[in-house]
């Protein structure tokens, strides 16, 4: 039986030691009623909660878990690393073995730079950009998100005007729009974030388009410009490759993060020798970027993406997720709108403008083992078995049936509501 | 003896893949001459280069080893944590755990939150100053080091004016610059980062003046600002408590990261109820920023700080390496200035304008198993003994007696004659 009677007590710790209780993309403030804040254990594809419910998760940490959580043979070499040295007064030649593996890997990529968060890495792009002929106007796709940096933070406190100077703004996918931009920055322009797919929370995502990313490789030629694909959510999961490489699109720069170290902390730029000075000539530290233990996760995590189908079983897996998803809602009288990938799914009710539908539904799902976003894009990972699908299915099967039973008498969330108005 | 064969193929590989072979402060491009790049094994006090030699570690990775590499404590909570959960959907009630367990330690502090960077910490600690009022002007102590964001990062690359519009500089341990810092910020002053201790490169270091930190404090309460200790390099190597109760000042805010997992990927912004609703209002986040593994680091790492006389004793060592190498240094004709605390030592040969002394100095201790900065602050560990002070001298009156010897024909670092002109 579902309970959450150890996860209240803790938010009630939380709230006197933690503003707002909890910060940041994992606080439980957007998400539905009873969602689980605090969890215990993760394994393969599932974690536990607090008070040991267990859930088969979406989720996928916001992205790291991309071949399941404790893989044993990142398992394995975490141990044995950790035995030998970590963060110490000099980088491990791992740091070496990682930049040549990561190079050898994504076509477009000549060197590599690491660091801890993916926002590290964005802005790392956002300064060699700049550096790269001292020009200093950046164009962003509407609503991407780069980070929580305050050029990009997605709430507007502790943000000041000059914060965004020199940023120009324009839709994503639309190669108009870009021109547009690009003129806008006459000869200042120093550099284009493309984003690999428009991935916005609240909405549908959008696949890029090649005409849209050729106009964006074009301009940023011919005005001597970087172009930078920011991978931090997308890496892996649409390629083993950069993921501009599905639309044959060659980027400057790409950002890497998340599924990097398969949860370790790690993040990375990697570019082309066009960008090698640039890269060269800002000053970038951090007091663990060159820790050895989250470079030995990376490069075995690196290893088991060449050398395993994971990209076409979470591809398949999350197919099936999708079908039998919009199957099920077509039979309670629901229609779903499933967009991006299908390794990174968004899964958004139709005429749901207040969300009370998924919010609902996920809910109902989340108390019967089953973690899932009602706004934010999901991840596969590779663990995934087509029996947790058969298990979600039979899932949101009786999550559907109580939304659609309760459905006069949802409410949408207030928190949301607040948000929405803002 | 002593030989880098294997040092220099790893950077003869690394040149290829890494921008400029190596980058931030790990980089040895300012280190003398043969400084290994690359270490392959870390243990109590000791680090190993590629080519096997062992070093006595003074620099304990720029410092985040305070008890100890491989601390067999710390390894054992990490491993344990290891096999539950680290990086995940949500937060372990670690995050819970850790916040309580650091604010009843630091006497300023109702609150935590937990980041990756140490210029995390700093990079809220601004927007939250911003966020408090909406006023926007910071004051920054002069050359003082808060991280590599476009804000802060020492060299110019990649930065734009608009990234330092709103602040203003001021002169460390100065009250009457600081003074009129504050003046000159009018009625749109949002905070001030005061810094526990001038910790510059290449500088003598300056203890904290009790009469400046006093101004300090006053200055943001009758302005309504908040007040910043930067504790991120400092923390926990000066008192059990916020580095600034030495002078008897508590500040709204305080950044830490370094010791605060003993090595473990982890940071935090500690503050008080007054800055509690500012802290609120920012919405920042990071992939890796609630994993559990390095909190389960810190929580043990803050249980040894609290319940061992770790803080005593690294004082006794350090104590000890100052009086010997003073003593040695007049001993050979030389005069040494050592400033800071003694568990943070900054060692320069006085009348030594272009580093010379200091780095032959150096690099003949290095060749003797001996690892300290010419030109950086360096850090004591817990795992020190009074047997490392006495093999450290060992090697340290052998390297005094060859720059004795070889002091006519020393030259000075030419990347470094090139940046000091710069």
């Amino acid at each position: 039986m579902w309970s959450n009677e150890k996860d209240r007590a803790l938010r009630e710790r939380a709230a006197e030691v933690i503003p707002g209780g909890m910060y940041g993309h994992q606080s439980t403030a957007l998400l539905p009623e009873d969602y689980p804040q605090f969890f215990t254990r993760a394994e393969g594809t599932r974690i536990t909660d607090a008070d040991g419910n267990e859930y088969i998760d979406f989720m996928c940490g916001y992205g790291p878990n991309l071949l399941g959580y404790g893989h044993p043979d990142i398992a394995r070499v975490v141990a044995e690393q950790q035995a030998r040295i970590d963060t110490s007064t000099g980088p491990s030649p791992l740091i070496v073995d990682l930049a040549e593996a990561l190079t050898g890997m994504i076509s477009h990529a000549d060197w590599a730079m690491f660091c801890k968060n993916g926002a590290d890495a964005t802005m790392m792009g956002l300064m060699m950009a700049r550096a790269y002929r001292g020009k200093r106007k950046v164009l962003l796709a509407k609503n991407a998100y780069h980070g929580s940096m305050p050029w990009n933070t997605p709430r507007p406190g502790g943000v000041v005007a000059e914060d965004r100077a020199h940023f120009i703004y324009f839709d994503y996918n639309d190669p108009q729009a870009l021109t547009d931009a690009v003129k806008q920055a006459g000869d200042d322009l120093a550099g284009i974030f493309a984003a690999p797919f428009r991935h916005d929370t609240f909405a549908d995502q959008g696949l890029p388009d090649a005409e849209y990313a050729r106009t964006a490789r074009r301009l940023a030629d011919e005005n001597d410009a970087l172009l930078i694909v920011d991978d931090v959510r997308a890496g892996f999961r649409m390629a083993r490759d950069c993921s501009w490489e599905t639309v044959g699109v060659r980027p400057d720069l790409s950002c890497w993060g998340k599924v990097l170290g398969n949860g370790q902390p790690i993040s990375a730029i990697v570019g082309s020798n066009r960008a090698r000075e640039a890269a060269q000539s800002i000053f970038v530290t951090g007091s663990y970027w060159f820790s050895a233990v989250p470079m030995a996760a990376a490069i075995e995590t690196l290893r088991l993406i060449r050398e395993t189908d994971y990209l076409e079983h979470i591809t398949m897996i999350g197919d099936q997720f999708r079908k039998g998803l919009v199957e099920q809602a077509a039979d309670f009288g629901f229609a779903l709108k499933h967009t991006g990938p299908s390794t990174i799914p968004m899964v958004l009710f139709e005429e749901d403008p207040d969300f009370k539908l998924g919010y609902g539904f996920c809910r109902a799902a989340m108390k019967r083992g089953v973690y899932m976003s009602p706004y934010h894009n999901m991840f596969m990972n590779a663990a995934m078995t087509r029996t947790d699908i058969a298990d979600t299915l039979e899932a949101t099967g009786a999550a559907f049936e109580d939304i659609k039973q309760s459905r006069a008498s949802l409410k949408p969330l207030a928190a949301l509501a607040a948000l929405m108005e803002a």
